[in-house]
């Protein structure tokens, strides 16, 4: 079989399926190979090739018989592990739900499989989506393609991975506080964090249930508009769930970027970055610029303040989910994610509050910046992967900072306001490791997000880069 | 002057303002000399007699001119000092604000002012709305004006006396876990608390903003439709607004509670409460089920959690928006209010967290128990007005209870889950003092509850009874 099976992007396979170029079965094939060739990143926590092949033989019968299930038929996607399959293993990363077995699919599942998508496997992830390394003690270490020495990011890691070493076509990942951005940008894929309410979390683990969001992962971004098209949508089991409108996040992505007005944050967005990552962003505005955007400073006055107020929210929310298994199954826990927990027992509800209060002034300061460009534009993450295990980080040739914190630099500001961004491949650093490029939206603006991506993706080749990968 | 002309309802009055029979000039007279003359139950903070005057004369200017601004047009109404009013006294029954003149009306005194309303006066409250007794040690102790050695309830207890004296016609209060309803019940009119989100809060000081409610207190359901007319409608300024297609709250109050079905809640609506209440409250179903209604029991497993979930938002909330004040200010505060802002101080932030959590248990719950019924009923709280300066209750020749938590015990159950309800007089007790009915309805349903409390109200007199007034 061809190796480039693999290698065309989520949109093109799905179009060959449904003329009948291509074969869920070979894909599935392949795709499961693949999983099993790249087994030392410990990408994938669960994978039941057995049941996979065979719904991919019946979605093979299905569109030989002219039924198409929808714009995904026939595709390997992964989902991150703590996204509900029914009667499959959903351990969210921990040991504590390592006998999880989901009595319903998730509704993100159930809409993928709607549309046609084929499930390969369930992707490791940090241990409840929560900590400040990448290594889950449970399900092992997940390493990065580009360099099995460094990090993938999290929590959505072994997403990002899966998608990087192209063992599936897209995947679903979780992001409350970045953990869709920042592996998107560290593997060198694209990634899209819906505004809140868009994407349902009806049968998704929570981690901080007021930003938590389901996103796609995909390689470029008419990928993630067409695994978008199939998320969206209202959901009554999800109280967060926003009825709104349907639309089509495919339209608009040949439009380009020419007369889109992208602001940059005075004092934030090219602030406090590693060199690699500010030329590459800056070369990234300019390839906008020739495009045909126009590129302005916006002022948002009190934006210091969101790493703070996200690390309270992320804290006081988890902590709470957990209290129970806290008490009854403390050993349970790594260590790295029971700490978090425990110290987010400590915070007063004054601190929790004033946190949220913030948030309001933070959105409404952002909206009125808004009111004069299309999108923001900042780095996914002011550095690049660094080495497994680290848990400081040297950014501005200053002294090491604390990785949590320093990883949610720019992810912060999106979470916390609930509004889009994605990021998108736009360099590498010296070492050949991947940078992104994160760009924010207005409410409900995912089309103006996914358009711009799309321009930037017509011009540049970041995107179509692979890690160096096994031979199919 | 007659003094019929206080003694008709809001929605009369209103029509022979618009036939020309009614001037608002006298009105606004007639309702200024009856402030005038229960000034000793202290339920207004602020009248401005010459500038109300001055619009009240411009106000029949223009009925005369035949421009009638809307259906409140010339109506006297007063608003809970806790509501903006542009460049007058706003003081939210504290020392803290005595100084605070609004820049600009809040979103309801704006609605109000379009429809018409003349606003006579700033009505009394607790302290920021918040506390367990209705002293307000910067205001004077608001009196019951069916017993003046009794209290009126609270925090909208100037509004409530208000209406039950004939000062005005209706009133706004404000409802975060009973403040509307409670008042209403021990004075003996009728008063709404809307769906959350259905009325607009921005231009008011808040006291727990995730239950933070206005809503109209009037002495029938059809004068609380009317003001609700006026009052609904999304709000940009509000984050918590809700845009939602506007009604007309007054259609189908006449169409009567014939085939309506009432759900009891399984030992809840009708346990720990006065023989008094008890009796009121099952003749007044009684009285429905005479005209046609249905009454079955309904079960929500998990609400006796309610009180305490309820007394802590009331205390994290409260505390976050105070927590410079208590720094900077504590001397300006009375002793109530602060103890109970300092003890919200000390809630960790998973208490607040599992509260909040416990919301949604319980409105799933409730919404539940209600796709069998259209409205839940219960009494609105369990006893009948105690002495002025009690701090403890006896409900059921029991011992006596703290008052805080005894108050709340029927109105929590609507202010966590957000659902609408109303507050109709049902009765008296020995002692002649009113008893009030809550009816609880389906998110959005105010037009449910009020066709119930008019249907009510047109097979029932308690609502025409005023307490011993002076002569106008």
């Amino acid at each position: 079989m061809s190796p480039d099976l693999l290698e065309a992007c989520l949109t093109k396979t799905a179009d060959r399926i449904a003329a009948g170029e291509v074969s869920p079965v070979e894909l599935v094939e392949a795709s499961l190979r693949r999983i099993e060739q790249i087994s030392d990143t410990h990408a994938f926590i669960s994978v039941d090739a057995e049941d996979t092949l065979a719904v991919a033989r019946a979605s093979e019968a299905m569109i030989a018989a002219g039924h198409r299930l929808g714009p995904l038929h026939g595709v390997p996607v992964a989902l991150k592990d703590n996204i509900g399959v029914r009667g499959k293993p959903t351990t969210a990363g921990s040991a504590i739900l390592a006998a999880h077995r989901p009595a319903e699919d998730a509704t993100v599942t159930r809409r993928l499989r709607s549309a046609g998508a084929i499930i390969v496997g369930k992707t490791n992830m940090h241990e409840f989506a929560w900590g400040g390394t990448s290594a889950n003690p449970h399900y092992g270490f997940v390493t990065n393609p580009w360099d099995p020495s460094r990090m993938p990011g999290g929590s959505s890691g072994g997403s990002g991975v899966a998608v990087a070493a192209r063992a599936c076509f897209g995947a679903l990942g979780t992001d409350t506080g970045g953990s869709v951005r920042l592996p998107s940008a560290l593997n060198g894929i694209t990634g899209l964090r819906p505004t809140i309410g868009r994407v349902s979390n009806a049968g998704v683990v929570p981690l901080a249930w007021s930003m938590d969001t389901v996103g796609p992962m995909a390689r470029t971004a008419a990928d993630c508009a067409t695994m978008l098209n199939a998320l969206a949508g209202y959901d009554p089991a999800d109280a967060g769930s926003v009825d709104r409108a349907g639309e089509d996040f495919g339209r608009g992505l040949e439009l380009g970027v020419a007369g889109l007005r992208i602001g940059l944050i005075d004092g934030y967005s090219l602030h406090h970055v590693q060199p690699a990552v500010d030329k590459a962003l800056r070369a990234a505005l300019e390839t906008l610029e020739g495009a045909g955007a126009h590129t302005s400073e916006v002022s948002i006055a009190d934006i210091e303040g969101n790493i703070s107020a996200q690390l309270t929210v992320e804290a006081a929310e988890p902590s709470t989910y957990h209290q129970r298994w806290l008490r009854e199954r403390p050993q349970d826990y790594g260590e790295d994610v029971r700490l978090l927990l425990e110290a987010g027992e400590m915070l007063m509800a004054t601190q929790y509050l004033q946190a949220q209060r913030y948030r309001g002034l933070l959105r409404r300061q952002t909206l009125a910046a808004m009111a004069q460009v299309d999108v923001l534009a900042c780095p996914t993450l002011p550095f690049t992967a660094t080495p497994l295990g680290e848990t400081t980080v040297e950014i501005d040739q200053g002294a090491p900072e604390d990785m949590l914190s320093a990883i949610m630099q720019f992810t912060g500001l999106s979470s916390l306001t609930g509004l889009p961004a994605i990021s998108v491949p736009c360099g590498f650093d010296d070492a050949g490791l991947p940078v992104g490029m994160q760009l924010i939206g207005k409410p409900f603006a995912e089309a103006t997000l996914l358009r711009v991506a799309a321009g930037f993706q017509a011009d540049t080749t970041f995107h179509t880069m692979a890690p160096p990968l096994p031979r199919s």
